[in-house]
């Protein structure tokens, strides 16, 4: 048999609901304001189980507290998890809406994902499959710069961007420098530093930058192209805004960050950063673990789109399907359409689709992705002997097919 | 028919392997330093295809270029990762040690991670299961204080600590403040801040922590404990060593973060800050994409024990077998070992199992976590009308067991 619940927080009296002291001064109420949702896919045995399973996620990410424990407080209760819809999602599987007041996550990405995720995140058989948050939950979040960023920055309209990847780490600066001034007189029109190039004593991020910067401003000059280089700004947490800030001093007009390294929090310190008014592209690495298993985490479009744009990303790497990764053509057009699918008034931001983009599927992948996004094109352009005559090769095939 | 390799960061020349003017200038050798090693499980069809696959993580972790397009460069080639170890690992899966330069990781953790599992964390069906770093890695790394710190803070010694949890959400912080002093007079050894409290307008940090501080200190000084308040400062990046030290400045002695919240990195420059002197409990919010997925991710023991370790943490809170989430005792036990298990000099830290702890099981719990453990007891104290009872009730079984 349940107890009756116990308020035992009340200053004076363990069996105080219904004449709190707290509530009856009147200058507190139960928060009642705008509510986000988070959409949620319960693998369960039956309806009723997976029912239990989302009434028992409104209490686990809120009071986490036992239902027959909650205070009976008005101002606790109204801190619970709220089922606003709920359906079934093919076999075994049901689909549950689930509303938080906004006042929960106390305007703080890190506590919104706690409140949507934190603890569940722990239980296999769920999975976030939708973020959706009121308008009023929207400051403070968001690309800086969006699609638009990319288009300002490279004078690139009217077909998607060319984005090559400076690699292999283990190169000294001068030569990396010599991969990109190559790669930026076939024309490209960006230049990612490989997520692996961070600050390593073979390659400094002191040294590699200006060299770089320096070698893509002389192809420039000599082309009369605008190829920009992204420097790879992910760095440990006291040095995140420093090194972007630091890049962005020294020229760079877009950077590289890698938010599953510095948590999606970091992202968004840096497209809020005043001193780092550049666009943001976000990389994907270390973030394999949430999509993984189908039946837990956080969908790919989800992640991948919706996320890292709230977090500020104006372009998100993915792999794309038919590369060496395992990502499906339904699950990469996901994460497209949740780069543009309207929120308030955020800017689209540019899905930037890696792997199997080679110039014989570019008619397939206009088709897919449409103009506005970045492809990523990696080793494949350093087949033979030729870097730019590569790039150069690879541009004609996007342009042609976009005339 | 593979293209012979070439090296396209050659200044003066794409044909330039065996003639590099940066090699032969000799101020430049290929790292050859220590290393460490991350051992990856695998699924695979067969031994071959597994091996091809550990191969490709060689690849892919470092130059991510295909074997086919290495340059050739020794610079380049002593960057790849190696496999030391091969080993089957059940039906369907191997287990591969594979060990990289320590230069790769450029002494930063956020770098570490990536090479170890940065773009590979997004291939299914690969899983790291251990990783292990050399002494030379070790500077900068680890917790501060260990299990030898909550000794020190609480004072108690011979037995596991009693760690309930503040809570729930939505209450105001006078109630919460109630709520901890009938905790600390029950005899609880540590309270901690539900990982859901923030900085919310219903319960703000400024408020919280200060009243909740004074409370435990009037029941110390009551009952002549020593009860420790542990407030959350989980917080967005630019405020999270800020409100790590306010907390310290207003007397915390040991603080509650989430790394899957903050970043890993995060959680590492709190242990690394001089001015948040503290131990620092880490909660798993947000962390169980990892492991959900018994195939891919990081394994429980190194996910909760090696690598929050590491960055850190002087007790891993992880949701015990029995309880409502699903850690089996096997690898809950598992994370207990890597939290104790010698690494250098490196401190033992204290597992810190939460749900299901219950006083039926003290004899159970304290024969698998032994006493230099912390047990999580969140709801189930607040079952009844007598907080401080069900605390001291408690507390009374944990010291018959020990005694």
């Amino acid at each position: 048999m349940p107890t009756s619940p116990v308020c035992h927080g009340h200053p004076d009296d363990p069996h105080a609901i219904g004449r709190c002291a707290v509530l009856e001064a009147g200058d507190r109420v139960a928060p009642n304001g705008p509510r986000f949702a988070v959409t949620y896919r319960v693998v369960a045995d039956d309806r009723d189980q997976a029912r239990a399973r989302a009434d028992d996620i409104c209490f686990e990410q809120t009071i986490e507290l036992p239902a027959d424990l909650e205070p009976g407080c008005p101002l606790c209760r109204g801190i619970l998890g709220r089922i606003e819809e709920q359906g079934a999602d093919g076999p075994g599987a049901w689909r549950f809406i689930i509303s938080y007041d906004a006042a929960t996550a106390g305007g703080e990405l890190t506590q919104l994902l706690n409140v949507a995720f934190g603890n569940t995140s722990l239980k296999p058989g769920i999975r976030i499959v939708g973020l959706d948050l009121p308008a009023a939950m929207h400051a403070g979040l968001g690309p800086g710069q969006g699609m638009a960023g990319w288009r300002t920055a490279t004078g690139v309209s009217g077909r998607p961007l060319i984005c090559s990847a400076l690699k292999p780490m283990g190169m000294p600066a001068p030569c990396l420098a010599e991969v990109a001034r190559r790669m930026a007189r076939g024309g490209a029109d960006l230049i990612k530093d490989d997520h692996g190039l961070a600050d390593q004593p073979f390659c400094s991020f002191a040294e590699r930058v200006p060299r770089v910067l320096a070698a893509v401003a002389e192809a420039n000059r000599e082309t009369g192209g605008n190829c920009v280089y992204l420097p790879n700004i992910t760095a440990p947490h006291e040095r995140l805004r420093a090194r972007a800030r630091r890049a962005c001093e020294l020229g760079a007009r877009a950077l590289l960050v890698a938010p599953g390294l510095t948590g999606f929090d970091g992202l968004r310190a840096l497209a809020r950063d005043d001193q780092v008014d550049v666009p943001l592209m976000a990389h994907p690495a270390l973030l394999g673990g949430w999509v993984s298993d189908s039946a837990s985490g956080i969908d790919h479009a989800t992640l991948f789109g919706r996320l890292l744009r709230l977090a500020g990303a104006d372009a998100t790497v993915f792999p794309n399907w038919g590369g060496r990764f395992g990502f499906s053509r339904e699950e990469c057009l996901g994460i497209a359409a949740a780069c543009r699918e309207p929120i308030g008034g955020m800017a689209p931001i540019a899905p930037a689709p890696g792997g199997g983009m080679t110039p014989e599927r570019a008619a397939e992948l206009l088709a897919a992705f449409g103009q506005d996004a970045v492809w990523l094109v990696g080793g494949g352009l350093q087949r033979g002997d030729d870097l730019a005559a590569n790039c150069r090769a690879l541009r004609r095939v996007v342009e042609a097919a976009c005339s």
